[in-house]
């Protein structure tokens, strides 16, 4: 469903799926990364009314595991560039990856996707410095999500299983 | 062989291949685009002692096709993401694209790849500002492709069909 590329890199399409809505690449030598794109492989579409945040995940000095929301990719906006060469020494965020444990290894990032309600993504906000740009990395406030959210709750209250059709 | 991915858009993953060597993708709505990532898609290696300039094409005003050298992509570094959005108005540069004639519409540029000798390379200097890092674009004079070029010389001497074998 998603494929993952550090520019400079061959691209990696097979993720670690460590819950049922939940996708992990594995990003090795992440010292030395300044880019990372993660697109949808364009053969499964995101269940409609749902999107993925898009998180970047590394090692602290003790090896715990640090989680910063980069951003999002959605039916609509299937591929985001993030610069993730700023982020290695920032606060760690509220994330959906808690109970996974990933092994940490100094040297390995990774990054995480999370299937989520787009009412959900709406009301997150990314790490401004892992935007490219406004147009490419949909890291700033989603308000191209709003319009769809608002139509997504309108029929939700006419039918709150719609979105399992 | 190649992926094409426009930052915010679905991936491509089939360019019009124009000659044995030279493989061209459509970005249409082009002036929309700020940036472009370009891949290997991992299947298929550049032959040895062989790798892929980068063209960005867009009809200027007179719907004349313009060629600007984006930068470089070969087996040790397989992708690049290239910003395109002040290229716009530039000037072209040359380009092994020349008899092809390839159709030209207003909204729609293209990404050309054309596999060539890291010899011939190593002699070209891209546009600088399609670079996004040094890091990330390969957009720089490869000074990278130097120690190859130089083996690449010397096998080339004592062998001069060595690459075909």
């Amino acid at each position: 469903m998603f494929g993952c590329l550090v520019a400079g890199r061959l691209v990696q399409a097979a993720p670690q799926q460590v819950a049922e809505d939940k996708f992990v690449f594995d990003l090795p030598d992440y010292e030395n990364i300044n880019h990372v794109v993660v697109f949808m492989l364009g053969t499964i579409p995101f269940p409609e009314g749902m999107g993925g945040s898009v998180y970047f995940c590394y090692p602290d000095q003790s090896g715990m595991a640090v989680w910063q929301l980069l951003g999002f990719v959605t039916n609509e906006k299937p591929s985001a560039i993030f610069k993730i060469s700023g982020l290695k020494s920032g606060k760690g965020s509220q994330h959906p990856f808690g109970a996974m444990n990933l092994p940490q290894t100094p040297t390995v990032a990774q990054i995480g996707i999370s299937v989520e309600l787009l009412e959900n993504l709406a009301q997150q906000t990314p790490v401004a410095s892992a935007a490219v740009s406004s147009v490419d990395s949909f890291t700033e406030a989603p308000e191209e999500l709003i319009p769809r959210y608002e139509n997504f709750q309108r029929r939700l209250t006419q039918n709150p299983l719609f979105w399992k059709t």
